[in-house]
């Protein structure tokens, strides 16, 4: 199984995600492997099997979101000098979202751009890291406020990878999933609630949907000027609360699960979405354990909050809200004081 | 007078080099300016009158290419930050083409890339850097070996700035032109044997005319997969000088004039330049008081050092070579017996 991505038609650029299509991989030029000491621990001696190329290295990183920042990128490079990786050379990125951003990075910025390859080892990472383009790393200021856009020559998603992960990452994952549906496709959404995406069938069947839905989006606008921005449905409270909890709290789909639930009781009360829908999103959010509650202590830090988030161009925070289910608003309109009375339910 | 610069039409891409056409400057955004002590001490009072925005904030780095690095990066970075710069915010390059490379690259990152405007203060970056997006700073391993493509909005060349400028440096960018010349354009060559630019009015002339030459060699490769490379005639031999000179014995420019004249001797001994040939561009060369000796203390170790270079793909060298005067061929088949042979003359 596998889905186009296509990003510029005139330009030509457009590379392939495949789904439980790995098999050998040939390369006439180095190849650095790039993975953290748990999925290396797991996945990278299969990996370098399936691999030939001139020559093929690994590096194994310490395993983490608190360490995506300039120390191991800067590692990431230094292997790639010490290795003399040249212009042609290739970078493949093993492991979940963390190992792909920076790997990404990496790639796009040694000498002025190399090619990376992606194989996703996490749900997150395969529905929505391995699709976009996106890379960075975070610093002291925030998350991903360093970075490229730089796609892929390839990505390779393998839904084997996903019977090592544990059953929190796992649900982290679904909450992605979720978040396309309810901002996308209604059909897509009905059928969630329908099928458990734990069986392995329905789940290849979701990662494919979902990476679909994003294709699209990313094709109409690679670099987020416009709708691709209705992917960070949820993120704009996620971003606060992870930001809050000192990203240790919750993992990042977590915290979009929360979000989401937030950014729907804001849809409710400006109209756009009923109380029972905001029940059904929640409620499939829950079949999977997903946390949808979150104490605010301070409504004003929170809203204060909101501004640190590099989404807020000139001091206007966009809102995207759910329009029913299936479709969605992007709002830059809606007063403090209706958001505080949004979130009030939330409040400690 | 101005060079519209077309990367790529199917996608719309294409920002112009403004020639003595400074004037007031409006933006509805945040800008910050960065500049170094040298050029901002000369010149960053006037171009903050010119300067019409919601904020203006100006970074000072120190002057020198040995400032090139990470440290300096960070600091460009961390002042987007302090200032909470935005997506919308621009950056403005005031200087030589060290601040130009690392404004341009911070541009390329911040927030996962954002505009920014070059105004070269030197001769080299008005000609050179300030035409073809290559962005960058050096480490450990050698120069612009991190960086990343991205082109300016705008560029603006004033020669007024070239007045404060020694006259080394001067001299230095005049290498460039005369590079462009040899290279692409045999009436350009014969002007320039025939007009001192040191007058501003020929000066006018000859950058614009360089910038028009460059133009055309990005707009066809702006990634530096063919044609592009041919700018780097001089610059393979010119890049082991700098190297074993620690980057502070030689201007670029003036190892590029070097290297030209090495690359020009290897010409002669493979039938593509004649002996008078290569005596008219190095008499124009020393016209404008350019080095063009270089005592190689080992032959075996000058060789070497090419493969530290990262135009080097798989190992093979290669060589931009003048073709006559006013066209080149690139040449991977040289064998290392001939461009020892060709180095002779200059091993002390």
């Amino acid at each position: 199984m596998q889905v186009d991505i296509t990003l510029n038609p005139l330009e030509n650029r457009q590379y392939t995600v495949f789904i439980d299509e790995l098999n050998t991989l040939s390369f006439d030029c180095k190849v650095l492997i790039v993975t953290n000491t748990t999925v290396g621990a797991l996945h990278s001696a299969h990996l370098q099997n399936l691999i030939k190329a001139r020559e093929v290295h690994t590096l194994i990183l310490k395993d983490g979101e608190v360490y995506k920042n300039l120390e191991s990128l800067s590692e990431i490079l230094n292997a790639c000098f010490e290795h003399k990786l040249d212009r042609k050379s290739l970078l493949i990125a093993l492991g979940g979202g963390v190992i792909g951003d920076m790997t990404g990075f990496a790639a796009s910025i040694y000498l002025r751009g190399i090619d990376f390859i992606q194989i996703p080892t996490t749900l997150l990472a395969q529905v929505d890291a391995s699709v976009g383009g996106k890379t960075g790393i975070n610093n002291a200021y925030g998350k991903n406020l360093i970075g490229s856009f730089w796609q892929p020559r390839a990505v390779y998603c393998e839904s084997a990878f996903l019977k090592t992960l544990p059953a929190r990452e796992f649900a982290a994952g679904i909450a992605e999933i979720i978040k396309m549906a309810v901002t996308f496709d209604r059909p897509f959404f009905e059928w969630l609630e329908t099928h458990d995406v734990r069986e392995s069938a329905h789940l290849k069947y979701a990662i494919h949907k979902s990476i679909c839905i994003k294709a699209n989006v990313v094709a109409c606008d690679e670099t987020e000027q416009g709708i691709r921005a209705v992917l960070n449905y949820g993120h704009t409270f996620a971003h606060v609360i992870e930001h809050q909890t000192h990203y240790t709290g919750f993992l990042h789909g977590e915290a979009v699960a929360i979000g989401m639930v937030m950014a729907n009781a804001l849809s409710c009360n400006v109209g756009l979405l009923t109380q029972e829908e905001a029940r059904r999103i929640q409620n499939l959010l829950e079949r999977y354990d997903l946390p949808t509650t979150y104490d605010i202590a301070s409504l004003e830090a929170f809203y204060t909050a909101f501004f640190l988030d590099k989404k807020s161009a000139n001091d206007a925070i966009t809102f995207i809200l759910a329009q029913g289910i299936g479709a969605h608003q992007m709002r830059k309109d809606i007063p403090k004081e209706t958001v505080l009375e949004a979130l009030k339910a939330f409040h400690a």
